[in-house]
């Protein structure tokens, strides 16, 4: 894309700032899911405490609850309670219950003993150390009072988040309605996937694969027919991409491409914050904006759309769909061989990550080896500052 | 679950190979599905090549591929070759044609290369630095041949996976059915969560959560009705759950609890294969088989249930699944303060990942303190025979 706007290459950190200070948080329109369906979906309402947890006293182990007064470091033991019982009355001075963890802890209570660190005797307890006062009791309203907002609007719904609405009682959940991510292939050589190509021809496998991850972190995706290298035709497919909350288009913007996608998108009056980034996979990646609509060109080459989408394109996706906290994609791995590179681009390469935690490169044939991005489990980030890291040094990781 | 076979307590790692090795990868019965529906699927046939993949070279930049006999390090440019273009005709000596990144390459061709290391001058082009024969060419079939296996029976289905599927041109995929994990909570305490609690009783959120976790880890999740502490019940409601693939039965193992499932689980003549782990929360786990079906018995406090499901239970559902390659849950990041624990046990303790990558300890409530384990994005795990981290140290983390 020559000829737009913007003329310098950006470094990953820039262009992921790009993307993140045009794309603000959607407001999206809501709907209401029953819990069974609410998981990746994005919280609509915040999720309130319906009554103080714990509402009572509990005890967080099984033991004795004791009074403050024993007898010379023991007690009588006077009772049991169980889980899901009320205790029968207040401890009586030199008294204490049995009692289970999760069970109401009962008035009067100094501690709960756990039942390793106390001798029983028939009817009589001793404790074999010293406690502190209100040790392992979980005092009423200490994890929240009723009322509390427990998960604010924009959470991504996990297991945990099933777990706070089962428990305030919430069998129906307001979300956030999925954006609409129009996914564009073009080019020529490529063909759906259904038709056999000729060795010149690929088939559309940018697509698909664009749509799975559009679907994994939460968008509505939705497969364009792809473009061939034609201005009228490409134009009007843009147009209508442009139509959706963001539209992703897939090859037409390296330089050596035939220049459709840019030419519709300037005939559609598009503004471009960057088209440019100091990658690899993934250089001639293009980000802007078109009749209110964010988009990416990303690059064709397989490895190069996937990674941009993940690297760029997802933080977009996420802000739109109303996600206040991004998926963690980064984390780190000890390399488990020396690994080199050349300086001045970050790169996204094929790893693989070891039983023990450690990482290596795979090997690639360039950005259009989708079997060696299938083979790798981990995508290992380097450093465009840096040349060379020794066995057990630690590398930024990518989740696949 | 005091009475049972063991009274060995394992370590996370003993308990985590106990698992590993009773059971073995299942064989589930196949389904067809549309590429559509294959994410998050395991592969139920070999995916193979369809053709040489390259089929025939290709230009891996965009540049000039030339003839070896140059004129003094010069060649005419005689031509231009487009992605998805056959070459017109071999190159002669003296002679390169412009290329495209993805383009064939034709016969006769020394090298390509980069525009970036070329001088033109009109018609003619002169290389700026020396450069290896088939250089930027990736070779026919070098990333497989026609016919070759480029995922394996067991594969998880990702993004990467339906790229390759979409490649080789299948629209539809053979996969493994789901195996159905059946989820019983125990416990008269424990109440539907539409009902109101008084306060000795919870809602039932273990089942919705772990319902959740099947469900995102490729399982098919049926909630039974809540299980009173009553004996007959209780073993009709095991029994009928010993008829999936998988049992999990919350809550009713610890040893403070009275043992209505101990007892049935011995009536339906259960093999344990260990009821102890040192790790905290989810000590009492109970694994086991009963009926020729796997059961876990989890720990009834939420973090403890979702814990042990995410480092015991979830290893059996994906061996169950087909999977032959476990999910990736486990990484490393830097302590963001000095962290202490009392050495013994490997505690999983809820977590938050900064912006930086470090990782700290939330403050929580125990076992019982799901709003804690909802605000936390990562589990930090402590491992058993350490004691204390200095701020930036590594510590193994689990993702959430």
């Amino acid at each position: 894309m020559s000829n737009s706007a913007n003329a310098i290459a950006y470094t990953f950190a820039e262009a992921r700032e790009r993307v993140l200070a045009q794309v603000l948080l959607g407001k999206p329109a809501l709907e209401r899911v029953w819990l069974s369906e609410a998981v990746g979906r994005v919280l609509g309402e915040a999720i309130r405490a319906d009554r103080d947890m714990p509402p009572l006293p509990r005890s967080l182990r099984d033991g004795f609850v004791v009074h403050a007064q024993s007898r010379d470091g023991a007690w009588d033991v006077a009772g049991e309670i169980k889980a899901g019982q009320m205790p029968m009355r207040a401890l009586a001075p030199g008294e204490a219950f049995a009692i289970m963890t999760g069970a109401i802890v009962p008035d009067s209570a100094a501690a709960v003993i756990m039942k390793e660190h106390v001798t029983r005797e028939g009817s009589v307890v001793r404790a074999d150390r010293a406690f502190q006062s209100r040790e392992w009791i979980s005092e009423a309203a200490s994890m929240a009072q009723s009322g509390a907002v427990l998960a604010e609007v924009g959470a991504l719904i996990d297991a945990s988040l099933v777990a706070l609405l089962a428990t305030v009682g919430q069998s129906q959940v307001t979300v956030a309605q999925k954006p609409i991510v129009r996914i564009l292939s073009t080019g020529d050589e490529v063909l759906d996937i259904a038709r056999q190509p000729n060795p010149t021809q690929v088939r559309n496998s940018n697509a698909w694969a664009l749509a799975a991850e559009v679907q994994r972190f939460g968008g509505a995706a939705e497969i364009l027919p792809i473009a061939p290298d034609e201005e009228k035709a490409t134009r009007e497919l843009i147009a209508y991409g442009l139509g959706a909350d963001l539209l992703l288009i897939s090859g037409g913007v390296s330089a050596g491409d035939y220049d459709f996608v840019e030419v519709a998108l300037a005939h559609l009056g598009a503004e471009f914050y960057f088209d440019r980034v100091k990658i690899q996979p993934g250089q001639p990646t293009v980000f802007g904006r078109a009749k209110d609509t964010f988009f990416f060109g990303l690059p064709g080459n397989p490895l190069s759309t996937w990674v941009t989408f993940r690297i760029f394109a997802l933080a977009a996706l996420e802000r739109l769909s109303g996600r206040t906290v991004p998926s963690q994609q980064f984390s780190f791995a000890p390399a488990k061989e020396p690994i080199a590179h050349k300086p001045g681009l970050t790169r996204f390469l094929p790893g693989q990550r070891h039983a023990d935690g450690s990482v290596s490169l795979l090997p690639w044939q360039g950005s259009g080896d989708i079997p060696a991005l299938a083979r790798a489990n981990v995508i290992l980030v380097l450093d465009a500052e840096r040349e060379s890291w020794a066995a057990g040094d630690w590398l930024e990781v990518m989740t696949k």
